[in-house]
């Protein structure tokens, strides 16, 4: 296993310039104030496709490029990063083939035939999906493009907590969400490497805690079943890659329950004008809850995506009224 | 009457450095699709309080501390002045009254309220507000800070526009809503004075164009009645200050109709992720229902607030799911 270093997110930033938008910073006092510190905001849910996943769909294509591939890309996804490959294929002008479940939202399957895709409707299992990918990579000569458990992709996520460090210096504590582990293990490689002085936290839903529970068996475990609002995070298991880096450069993982999801969304959308996917607040929910005492210190807390069923969407906001 | 200059603008920027938010630019590639050219967002629903009003009411307040007023503040208002005015206020340690009327929603009474504010409800027209804060004025000794009929006010809304050109050199439109026409006719000063070659439009709700209406006329008219969503843009007269600037300055004004704000707000919070009110979208409206060709030119259309009601931000995102 090839594990990414701190020089590989510093070249995924380079390489990514101009190509993937650098999201806000967006001061959240309300949080400060509940987590005893200051707190920001990284309005990923603004990045181009609504997601981070961008990031590291981009990095991966470009260095594939770079290495001389002219051929096409395929993945197996149920959302964010299958859009994301579609999108960044279309920017290079490249075919991409997605494999995503029998009962995919119509609108998710929609975004990513609008931007050029091959579609696959196949199964209903992330496994069932990633074998179909893998075969059609073999059979059609198509680059597999991981969602998660690839040192490319997590180098692109990294990028995030770069571009944190270049606006707010003094940032000492950054929490991402934890679905497969990329995003959190970008930014922890990125702040163990190149700023040892910021403690970087993933934060998991109670009812899908794949990470939380391998960092205390020590190794990557199997969860038997996962529920939570938060569609992104369902992974059962956490990538290797994420995994090893998550090991040794995270600070920990924190764990929020559905309803302070719900209720971060709520208040994201409400007070701070900004639309997250359920997966998108976990990790200001940790804050919003006091799960973290921050103890005067800066931290930014990473919105992750934006894309957000609109019908889920206006039962949030409208809770309460 | 003493109208701001270029200058009063550019030393509004500098006096509210560190004291108000530079907020994103963000990217609206849709609607450069649909308007011909390259849409940027001025995202002001990401503003302190959820609006640009804090620029001004910040500004205005600024000066008197400069010019040694150390007494309060009173304003009329029914809504994000109000509470501008009531944040501004709590940085400076002054008492602060707003006049609001008897059936504004108990959620903007609130807002000035939780921020230290003495809110008065008195009548329900904007007339018999402004009569009994001018009155206050005089028996109480607070400073009248009104929400766009002042040159400090006017000159703290233009910043935008220079905030605006500093990010993104390349623009050449800017449109912004109009109301009594503050935040339009302090971008227009801004970009006519220091910007000369960038086109400024003020946009209108179709129920309620004063300034439309005023500019034909070629002096201020005022409207028996308006009618319009857009709760922040129901003058019935454009101010003295704003309309000799628009009509020196302003290329032009649009109208949209009810409709296209509401789909622009849809859009906005389902596509950009951005929750904006019903007067904070109509900008980005006249470019989704292409009332202006940018012929291949980059805009900035300005978004100018975010504090929507919950239950309708709920309806109109909802809508079509």
């Amino acid at each position: 296993m090839m594990l990414p270093t701190g020089e590989d997110v510093r070249r995924a930033r380079d390489r990514l310039a101009g190509r993937v938008r650098e999201t806000p910073l967006v001061p959240a006092p309300e949080l400060g104030e509940r987590a005893g510190g200051e707190v920001w905001l990284k309005a990923e849910n603004l990045q181009a496709e609504g997601s981070f996943k961008f990031r590291g769909a981009t990095n991966h294509m470009l260095v594939l490029q770079e290495e001389g591939w002219r051929g096409g890309v395929v993945t197996a996804s149920s959302g964010n990063h299958g859009r994301s490959v579609s999108r960044a294929a279309r920017e290079l002008g490249w075919p991409a083939v997605v494999v995503m479940p029998e009962d995919a939202p119509a609108v998710k399957v929609e975004a990513c035939r609008r931007l050029g895709a091959r579609v696959i409707l196949h199964g209903t299992t992330s496994t069932a999906r990633a074998e179909l990918a893998e075969r059609l990579s073999r059979e059609q000569g198509l680059a597999f493009v991981h969602s998660h458990d690839d040192a490319h992709v997590v180098a692109g996520q990294g990028t995030v907590a770069l571009e944190i460090m270049e606006r707010l210096p003094s940032c000492r504590v950054i929490l991402a969400p934890v679905g497969g582990g990329g995003l959190a293990a970008g930014i922890s490689l990125a702040a163990g490497e190149l700023h040892p002085g910021v403690e970087v936290w993933g934060v998991e839903p109670e009812g899908s805690a794949c990470m939380y529970r391998s960092l205390q068996a020590g190794e990557p475990v199997t969860l038997d079943s996962v529920s939570t609002v938060a569609d992104g995070l369902r992974a059962r298991r956490p990538g290797s890659i994420p995994f090893a880096l998550a090991r040794r450069y995270l600070k920990g993982v924190l764990l929020v329950t559905e309803e302070e999801i719900l209720a971060t969304m709520r208040y994201l959308a409400r007070e701070c004008h900004l639309v997250v996917e359920p997966s998108g607040a976990v990790a200001a929910a940790a804050l919003w809850a006091g799960k973290l005492d921050l103890r005067g210190r800066v931290a930014v807390a990473v919105l992750s995506g934006g894309n957000v069923d609109p019908a889920l969407l206006c039962r949030v906001i409208g809770e309460g009224v």
